[in-house]
Parts: C-alpha cells; sequence; structure tokens
C-alpha cells in the first residue's frame, strides 16, 4: 500500500482484509496488536480458509485516522499476517460503482420474451420509426439525462481524467434519481478535445432526454455548451456554470428579502470570472441587477480594455456601467452584494465593513470560503458559502434534479433563461417570510419540496417561453 | 392514428384512450358499440375529468387483431368521442422504457450525501487517479457493458436508425440484467459513419467493461470491431455475428454426438457469407472442422477466383480445401451439415435427401427457416431454426450474458475464439446423454444453468489464454 492511499484512510470505521497464515501467528495475537494502537474490533468476516492460510476482512473502530496508519503499521510488522487491503466506509459504498440497472418489468417467461424483445419489439421499433417522437414515450429517452464530463476540472482536483472522474458522476446520478426520479447514466469522456466531445455527445444523443455537462474545464466549457445548445434538440445544461448561478440568485432573493433591498437598486461586486462566475453574473443581469463589477486577478473588468480571454471581453463590456477600475477592495466599498467564486482568504473583515449598510456576502470558493462566515457574522446581513458545515450552503443539488424533472417533463428543446429564473423563485419560495432570518435564507439539499416547486415553475416557463413539445395533462 | 399504426396492433389485450363529451353520448352506448365489434371491455381507469370532458382508459379483450380495427373504426364514427390513442401490451411494456437506474444505497441523510458525492468522494477519484486500475473495483466498470447500435441492421428491419432501434437496445439491456445481473445501458448512435463510430465508442469507453455492438450492418460491422478489439482494452463482442456462432457450434456438437460423428470428420455447408455466416465459418473452422464450404448467390466460394467483397475473398482463401464449385444443391450433396443463414425456402426436400446419412440442419434465417422443419422431420438427424415455436432455438440469449459476465468477472482484455469455444462447450454440457434428442440438442433461454456455466469455462479460457488481468478467488 502506498503512502499516497494511506493518506486516504479517514473515518471511523476502517475494514482491514488480512491474510493469516495459521501456522505462523494466533488470531488473538492480531486482536491484541491492534486494540494496543487503539483499534476497537466490532466485526469478523472469514472470507476464505485454505489449509493454514485464512483471509478475513476485520472491521475496526477508531477514533482517528491516525490511529489507522498506526495500527496499519503494526500488522505489518506481524510476522504471517499479509495486509491484503484497507478500506473505509466510503470506498466500502464505492465498491462495484453506486448505481446499477433496474427492470421496470421482469422477464419471467416466454411470453414476456417475446414483447420485451423479439419479435413483437418490432412492431415498437416501427412505431418509433414512423414517428420518432415517439421516442419519448417508447423509450428510456423520457427519463434519462447523460451526465458528461470529460475528467478535466474535477471538484476541486483539477484534470484528474475520466477514469478517476466516474465517481463524481455517479454520485450524481445518484442525486438525480433521488432527489427527482430521473434516470441518469455517467458518460466520463477519454477525450479533451472541444470538437471530439461534441461530435461525441452528438452521436450518443439519441437515447437521452437531457444533457448536463460537468465539471469540464474553462473556456472549452462555454464553447461545447453553446454549440451543442445550438446543434441538439434536447437541453444541455452545464451545472457548474448555470446550478450555482441558480441557487445563488435563489439566495440573493432569499437575503434581499430580509435586508429590503430591491435587485435593480444594488451594487454587485463578482470575484473569481471564471465559468461560475460568468453564469452567476449572467443570472443577475437577466434578474435586473444594473450595477455589476466583475473583478479577477487584474483588479476590476472595464470595458474599452483588451482582453486575451474572449470571455473576459464580453463580460467587460456587458457589465460595469459605471467603468468603476481598481482592486477588488477598491470596487468593493459601498457595494451592496459580494459574490466570491475565487479562492480562500481573499476578503478581508475590512472589506465588508466597507461595503453598504447590511451587506451580504456569497462566499463560495470551495473548499475554503473567501472569508470564513465567523469573522463577520457581527457585521454581515447574510453570509452564506458552499460548505455544509456553515449556515446558508450554496449547494447545486438543490437545482439540478428539479429543473431537469421539469424539462423532462414537459420535452424541453432547451433550459433558457427563463427557466433558470423560475427554478431560483422556486427555491426561494420555499422559505417563508417567517422562517427567514441570517441563518437560513436558502433551503436545505434535504428539503422535500424543492424539486417539485422548481419542477412545476420550470415547465410554466418553457411552456411561456415557448420551448415545451408537451404540455403536461396539468397544464392543458 | 395512421394505416400504419394500425397494423401494428395486435394482442389480445388492447387499451383505447378515450375522451368523452359526456354531454354528447352516454358511456354505456360506447361500451355496447365495443361489444357489438367483439370487444370485452375488462376495465375502465379514469384520468381525468374536467367539466363535460372525461379521459378513461379502457382495457378491451379482443380475439384477435382483426376486431381491434373494427372497434377502432366503430369508435371514430360515434359522436362525442375522440379517440386519443391505442395501446396493447407490447406498447404499455415500453412506456417510458424498460430499465431505470437504480441506487445501490440510498442517500438519507447528510452524512451519506458526502460520501457518495463531495467532499468524500474526491478521496475515491484520487485512488482512481493514482491507480486506474481501481476503476474496476471502484466504479460500474466492474459491471457495466454498453450496447451499441447505429441502427443500421435491426433485427430483420433494416436500417430504422438509432432512436427506432432503442427498444431493441433496451431489450438487450434487460436481458443482460435478468440473466447474468450484468448491468447494460443502450448507446444508440446518431451517425452511420465507420470512424465516427469507432471514435465515438472509444470516447465513451472508459465507463463500461465491455461493448457489445449489436445490429449494425454489413461489412462496416467487421471494421468496427477488429479495429475496437485493437484499440481498447476491454472486450468487444459483435453479438449477431458471435453469439449466434457460439450457439451454434453449441447446437453442432450435442448434434454430432446424437449422430457419433466427429467434427474433424465431418462436411459442413454454410449457406448466407454474411455477417453471422463468417462468424460461425470461424468458430467452426477453430473447432476443427476441415471440410467447410461457404455458398453465395454465385454459389460455391472457391480461392483462385475475384471477390469484390473481402471478407468473400478471405472466406475463400479459409476454406473450401477441395476447391468444390457449384450451386447450393450441388455442393450439398455427402453433406453432413447444413447451416443457413440466408433466406426462407432456400433449402428443398430433396437436398436434404442428397446429403450424407443422418443429415443435420440449422435453417437460421430470420423470422422464416431456409425450410419449414415439419417438412424434413422424417429424414433429418436434427433440425433446428431461430425461431421459439419449434424445437431447437438457436438463441443468441443463451450466450451473451453468460459470455460478458465471465469477462467481466476476470477483467478480461478481450473476447477471444478460446473463450467463445469454451462458452459454446458450456452450453453443449447442460445437456445430459440421456436427456439428449432430436428434439432437444440445446437449452431453452429460460435454462437456469447456462450462464453460470458458461461463466465459469469462460473465466477458465480467459485464465489460460492470459488476457484475464483479474484472477477469480476461487482460481487462484
Amino acid at each position: 500500500m502506498s503512502e499516497g492511499n494511506k493518506q486516504l484512510i479517514t473515518g471511523k470505521s476502517i475494514i482491514l482484509r488480512l491474510e493469516i497464515d495459521t501456522n505462523r501467528i494466533r488470531f488473538s495475537d492480531i486482536v491484541s496488536a491492534i486494540a494496543d494502537e487503539g483499534g476497537d474490533l466490532v466485526a469478523i468476516d472469514v472470507i476464505q480458509t485454505k489449509q493454514e492460510l485464512s483471509i478475513r476482512d476485520l472491521t475496526v473502530n477508531v477514533a482517528d485516522t491516525l490511529f489507522t496508519s498506526k495500527i496499519v503499521d503494526k500488522i505489518k510488522e506481524l510476522d504471517g499476517v499479509a495486509l491484503v487491503n484497507v478500506s473505509d466506509r466510503t470506498f466500502l459504498l464505492h465498491l462495484g460503482g453506486k448505481i446499477e440497472t433496474k427492470l421496470k418489468s421482469p422477464i419471467q417467461n416466454r411470453d414476456d420474451l417475446s414483447r420485451v424483445y423479439t419479435p413483437d419489439v418490432a412492431r415498437v421499433c416501427l412505431a418509433i420509426k414512423e414517428d420518432p417522437r415517439k421516442a419519448y414515450s417508447l423509450t428510456i429517452k423520457r427519463n434519462t439525462v447523460a451526465v458528461v464530463s470529460d475528467g478535466t476540472a474535477v471538484l476541486g482536483l483539477g484534470n484528474i481524467g475520466p477514469y478517476a472522474a466516474m465517481p463524481v458522476m455517479e454520485g450524481k446520478a445518484m442525486l438525480f434519481k433521488q432527489f427527482a426520479d430521473v434516470d441518469a447514466f455517467p458518460v466520463c469522456l477519454d477525450t479533451q478535445d472541444t470538437e471530439e466531445i461534441i461530435r461525441t455527445i452528438k452521436a450518443i444523443a439519441p437515447a437521452f432526454g437531457g444533457i448536463n455537462l460537468e465539471d469540464i474545464a474553462s473556456p472549452r466549457c462555454f464553447e461545447i455548451e453553446e454549440r451543442l445548445k445550438r446543434e441538439l434538440d434536447i437541453p444541455v445544461f452545464h451545472d457548474d456554470q448555470h446550478g450555482t448561478a441558480v441557487v445563488l440568485y435563489a439566495g440573493l432573493i432569499s437575503a434581499l428579502k430580509l435586508v429590503g433591498k430591491s435587485i435593480d437598486s444594488i451594487k454587485v461586486v463578482v470575484c473569481g470570472i471564471g465559468a461560475a462566475g460568468i453564469a452567476c453574473s449572467k443570472i443577475l443581469l437577466a434578474a435586473g441587477v444594473k450595477e455589476l463589477i466583475g473583478v479577477d486577478r487584474d483588479g476590476a473588468l472595464v470595458s474599452g480594455r483588451n482582453y486575451d480571454n474572449p470571455m473576459w471581453a464580453w463580460y467587460a463590456e456587458n457589465t460595469n456601467p459605471n467603468k468603476t477600475t481598481g482592486s477588488l477592495q477598491e470596487v468593493l466599498a459601498g457595494a451592496d452584494v459580494f459574490i466570491g467564486v475565487s479562492a480562500a482568504g481573499l476578503l478581508k473583515r475590512e472589506d465588508v465593513l466597507s461595503m453598504a449598510a447590511d451587506p451580504i456576502v456569497f462566499a463560495m470558493a470551495n473548499p475554503n470560503p473567501e472569508i470564513r462566515p465567523e469573522e463577520i457574522e457581527d457585521i454581515a446581513a447574510v453570509v452564506a458559502t458552499g460548505r455544509s458545515d456553515y449556515p446558508n450552503q450554496i449547494n447545486n443539488v438543490l437545482c439540478f434534479p428539479g429543473i431537469f424533472r421539469g424539462a423532462l417533463d414537459c420535452r424541453a428543446t432547451d433550459i433558457n433563461e427563463e427557466m433558470k429564473l423560475a427554478a431560483a423563485e422556486a427555491i426561494a419560495s420555499v422559505i417563508t417570510d417567517e422562517e427567514r432570518n441570517k441563518l437560513y435564507v436558502i433551503p436545505s439539499a434535504f428539503n422535500q419540496k424543492v424539486a417539485k416547486l422548481i419542477r412545476d415553475r420550470v415547465v410554466e416557463a418553457a411552456i411561456r417561453t415557448g420551448v415545451a413539445r408537451r404540455i403536461p395533462r396539468e397544464y392543458r
């Protein structure tokens, strides 16, 4: 076991797979050794016994990672024992993957077989050939989304490739199913070429009712999304951009109600003009924000300057109407809202003190926010982060299941700005005026009302904007 | 509803969705009209009621398709009723598709969420990044196969495209799960370009432990399979070729035992040198058949002639050692085995009479065999077809679930000839010498022993030939 692997072991319960030579060591000696190093043996599974060789899984409770390493080291010193593997609960949950196929109806006899497969299936094929729209009623297209990544910007881990990206995409597929009964399948692409990615997704699109792009590096992600939106007739949604933007805007709607400010009167500073920062800015512009200033490593983006990054050039032209220049600290003075999608530590307490009355701070850098909430809890009206261990978590899980549920239910050709705004309003609407307070501007990811509310509002917006190909019965 | 659709309605139970204007017609009048035309109303589901409009699903038993059309026509004549839809049980089984996603463990709370998704999933991602082979233990790759088609040769329907092909691929995915607990996902490609198909499958391969090619037209299917076998490190198997070949050879092993002939002493004539015919011939050559003659529309394929089709050129060089020329009728004289993968009616009773003693006939043309079994049951030692309504059905379902189960369990890089031969031997071994008779040379698709037996033999063959990347515990 390598050093890298050893560092991966955390959690309170570990499982050690040992190959024990029963001629050379007594099992009780192993148990003692584990206890000596702070491990509590709670279960034994005998995996295999072959003459003098016994393979056993020992489940051991430990108080801390530290003990795991000590136990592992101690076992390695013992004579007659080989450590085959160490797993913790997270790894065990991943064994063999996290999702599987389920038949909607079993194949119990020849009659069943002849209906779901040859020869009877031919009639269903011909019905779709005659009218391809029937793919939506007679195949999984009606309820299935591809979760697509090239593995270039996975979580905060960077370009780890398609194999290592799989656990995230499988996790995403689980969330789709759990929160909105959407079937999703992970598509991890063994190419990082923009054109090849576009071609591949277009080629596999027939099975899917929507495409969720995930963890694709910027700026490639913009072109891929834009092209696919234009060239496919099913919705394409880059969750890192738009999921974040929708949930951020939901939090902002709620926070503005709390402080009694209106969206068209506020000054907003966005720090970090990457994929998520741009998407957050776009939804705020669509929602009516007038004074929006983007800041990146060279300070505020201002029209008239030359930017190599075409997205920055676009950004500068379409924001910052007063052409404010300067550093983050300089442009933040007098701002009502700070939105951070940048890096830990970029925001200081004195910066927040320079903002307008009742400052609203969305410090969403991952895994560590631009400022720790406890540093400004006494001076900020609202603080939100991307973390689950602070109040007001801006969590994409609130958005994507419901937004795709809505898009699939009305067979939408697109997820457009109106649908995103509607989704944000739906999320914000979950919290009543009585419930709303500075520690509760956004519902929890486990709030059971959210997905259904989003779905309804998204369907309405899709019908209103003409992208729905089917009007669900309740709207006819 | 179009004429085409109307012809699709068969089966003994149909469901009529009617929109009924209760001001203009009484429900009892509708029931009478259905009864008048031979329909028996057995269930009513009220779908929606809105003022004077009622939408209902009527389940009606009919004796025959003929009655369905009559009922449909009669209802169309009624005033105050609109026929929204007619479905039979096969169509109902296809509503919304036939497979769905299932979570292996539920996400019930934040602790679950943090393990299967961020932040804890990052540790699993990093473990795979460090050692990509871990994708097999920590992702769905371990148990998942892509069922890939471009929709160009679906069943006997021809080039019906990727949307219309979906029900077949979904059905296949069901069979994988039902018979061998293999998770499979349908990939229907919106391209018919060989290079594009190859590129696409390579790009999506990371999620899969194997590729099952399906219903891809010849000769494109050969290049796609050959290239992918070479360029991917997971097994690639074109079921229309090799599944058919494996089950055919299984049947032949069993039939030869029955007549007491040995594989290396027989003369075999293969009629129809397309994808399936070539695959059947190759497995027979690998199994030791010496005298094998291929026949297509111009008669026997003989070396030294010029063939435009490169597969025919290969075939002529590698078979027919005695350079026998002539029509099917001519070369069949004295043959021990006829293998047909061609078209209905090509084989006559007098042809079978000209064969050697105890002639064995595999008439596998779909949907109608080269000769109807009842025409030769008195003179043939064994007759097998592709149909379920005759004895000895050569059904691919016997092969592909078990062969992929074996390949996945040992993380095989390939499904090679030895593994295919082993699979055929496993299928043949299910039938004991006592059980074996002319009407029972091949087990039923529902025989519960087959998949496990194939799996074991395939794993052994993979280990023996060095393509196994993992030795299952029972073989260590």
